[in-house]
């Protein structure tokens, strides 16, 4: 199996603010064609080091990816860099300076004498074509070594690698097949479902088996390698079938699809419309509902109601139900779900109230309302953690609520 | 001036899901005295290529930060690898190993064997002392570069790198102050702010000039490094007078506010209360002005209406209205700001309607709205990119257009 090593280039990532990201991409790339990324490094625009870091992770792996440092300004050193490192030259490409004065000019501008440099390949690097910047990548062979230089913002260096590395990679690395299933649960803590699933992918240690967990949900992804696609597929199906009895009804999604396009999946398919009313989450619910596009077939709208007046004014709560009970409890969480629903007309309300903190004594404490056209109820949920995390553990809790109960239906 | 690296140690770190965050942190801890970091490697639980990355790094730098690989199973490695590194020893401390023991008492449990291993120092090492687990720290000066062994988790490492760290590289690097400012702007773009502010910064290298833009936001920051205090604030003062005047009214915040906490200071300085009405957004402008803790004393809520009838229904925009200019218009954005405003009672009412995409020719055209008790106003914007940029985008210009309004008036 081959090794990669991952370096990216750039002072700008090594400041306390940025984090390259690209590297976690490039992985999940890479293992996806049966290559481990064993090291990574972030040097910045400093040719020495960055020389150094080319020569010691050379001798070591298979696969090299460099990212950024090919832009036009003399900060910009990898052509540089690696062209010194492997004892080669560069040289000028008429052909890539015509395209980068050309696409200058498809925007109504000038190439500056400055983008010449980005016109210069290592000796004997073929080109890696950019269709969305004007620094093209280069593929270097080199002693057993594969050398990928990539440019650095994210959608250039995606459909660059998905386009022109990968065919490349497929034709230089020994053939072998993955095979993967993921299930993505909610509702039930990463300690408790390792303990669940622990004794069946230990037996398999064949299968590479990742527990993530996001912001309250957590994905299961089953990984087999083998020589063959039918011996992974049949390697993976087998753990897999082990696996999902023991998850049940927390999974929601096998596919990769997000709790919120499941969820819109369901009142799609129903043809049913939802609302919401929301204080504690102070709209993130809609957000994330709206993350899918399309949404707006199911989903009509909602309301914000973050004071107690609002509460009785946008969603009928009546003002003795708050005194009361105050407006994180069952029945206002009832109420406000009720409300969001009769007051737009949709057949599902989901409602969030609760307290995010950061400071009180019941910090954590919330209560999720969900009003259908059979019957209303509410759940009361204690969640750990801080602002943030509280109002996202509320959003994928109201999210499963209204899951269950459109797959209940 | 000493450079540092820094060397993340363990194989979970070399996953798609995960990335190395301990290293922002301690880049703005040794920045702060002075220290830059030159380069950052994050490395899989394999004794060979742990010891050549240390090895490398001990050539080049004054101050090395290893984290990670300091717990008690066989894949944690660092102890072994920087004794071997540096032709050390490793030897067996009894007091460590009493701690540890008794740290298990405390919680009611027994020591397991395989924790002796946290009570191997390398030979000449100081020790630090983790309060908030077992594996201690350990420090070492090697040919005139420090070794800090730090373990991975952020909770044990942080507190262990204030009190038993920064006293300890106080007194072993010189005296040396920082004194920095930074600007946060809306509403231009990253290249035309650099454009602006470049002539000024490019006159001062002695002081780091980081440009930074976070979805549609720009944070400016300027670092001088001096002898002592009163040069380098000196100097920053210098050039952050040159610069923030070319910024001007773009500047929001001069200490690090976030623009939702900058806008709900001028609400709450002028007793005013904020409603809300969002299309494209669906929520996530009141989920933003609702991150900021206490936000209930100025943002009273809002309405999500992701359908043309329920603009109509909850926020009184006249169906004439729509069928004549669309959903997505000036007169639309300005019916909805003025229904959210009269329908809570608030004295601003800040409208987004617009496409988000991802499809259809017009994406990235929107439309806010602004309603105060004097008049009414809307603005249009076409923004770049995907989905979430347009969404991100919008909520950025709709909550600069209510500062500008707050801080005119």
């Amino acid at each position: 199996m081959a090794d990669a090593e991952i370096i990216a280039i750039g002072s700008e990532l090594l400041t306390p603010q940025k984090v390259d990201t690209n590297s976690l991409y490039l992985t999940d790339q890479l293992n996806a064609l049966g290559v481990e990324v064993v090291r990574k490094t972030v040097v910045g625009d400093e040719r020495e080091r960055l020389m150094d870091t080319i020569l010691s992770a050379a001798s070591r792996c298979q696969i090299m990816v460099l990212t950024g440092g090919l832009g036009p300004t003399e900060d910009d050193l990898t052509r540089d860099a690696v062209a010194s490192a492997l004892g080669r030259t560069l040289v000028f490409d008429q052909a890539i300076c015509d395209q980068i004065e050309a696409r200058f000019r498809r925007f109504g501008r000038t190439m500056s004498e400055i983008n010449r440099r980005q016109a210069y390949l290592v000796e004997g690097a073929e080109i890696l074509a950019n269709e969305r910047g004007t620094a093209p990548g280069q593929w270097i062979e080199n002693d057993g070594v594969v050398f990928m230089l990539l440019p650095g913002p994210p959608n250039e260096l995606k459909p660059m690698f998905e386009r022109q590395c990968l065919p490349r990679l497929e034709k230089v690395l020994p053939a072998q097949a993955i095979r993967a299933r993921q299930f993505r649960c909610v509702g039930i803590p990463e300690s408790d479902l390792d303990q669940l699933i622990s004794p069946v992918y230990k037996q398999y240690p064949a299968v590479a088996t990742t527990i993530l967990a996001v912001s309250g949900e957590i994905h299961v992804h089953l990984r087999a390698r083998c020589p063959n696609a039918d011996a992974a597929e049949a390697l993976v199906a087998e753990v897999a079938a082990k696996i999902e009895p023991l998850l049940g009804d927390r999974i929601y999604s096998r596919n990769g699809d997000s709790l919120e396009k499941v969820v819109g999946d369901l009142l799609l398919a129903r043809r049913a419309h939802l609302s919401v009313a929301e204080s504690a989450t102070g709209g993130l619910l809609g957000g994330r509902i709206t993350n899918v596009p399309g949404s707006s077939n199911y989903f009509l709208g909602g309301f914000v109601t973050y004071s107690e007046e609002m509460k009785t004014k946008l969603l009928g709560v009546p003002p003795e139900m708050l005194v009361e009970h105050t407006a994180v409890s069952e029945p206002v969480a009832k109420a406000m779900a009720e409300g969001a629903r009769a007051r737009t007309g949709a057949d599902y309300g989901l409602s969030i109230t609760g307290y995010a903190g950061p400071d009180g004594e019941k910090i954590g404490l919330v209560f999720i309302g969900l009003a259908a056209p059979d019957s209303s109820e509410a759940r009361r949920v204690q969640f750990p953690g801080n602002r943030e995390w509280v109002r996202a553990f509320s959003i994928n809790t109201a999210l499963d609520m209204l899951r269950r109960k459109l797959q209940a239906e």
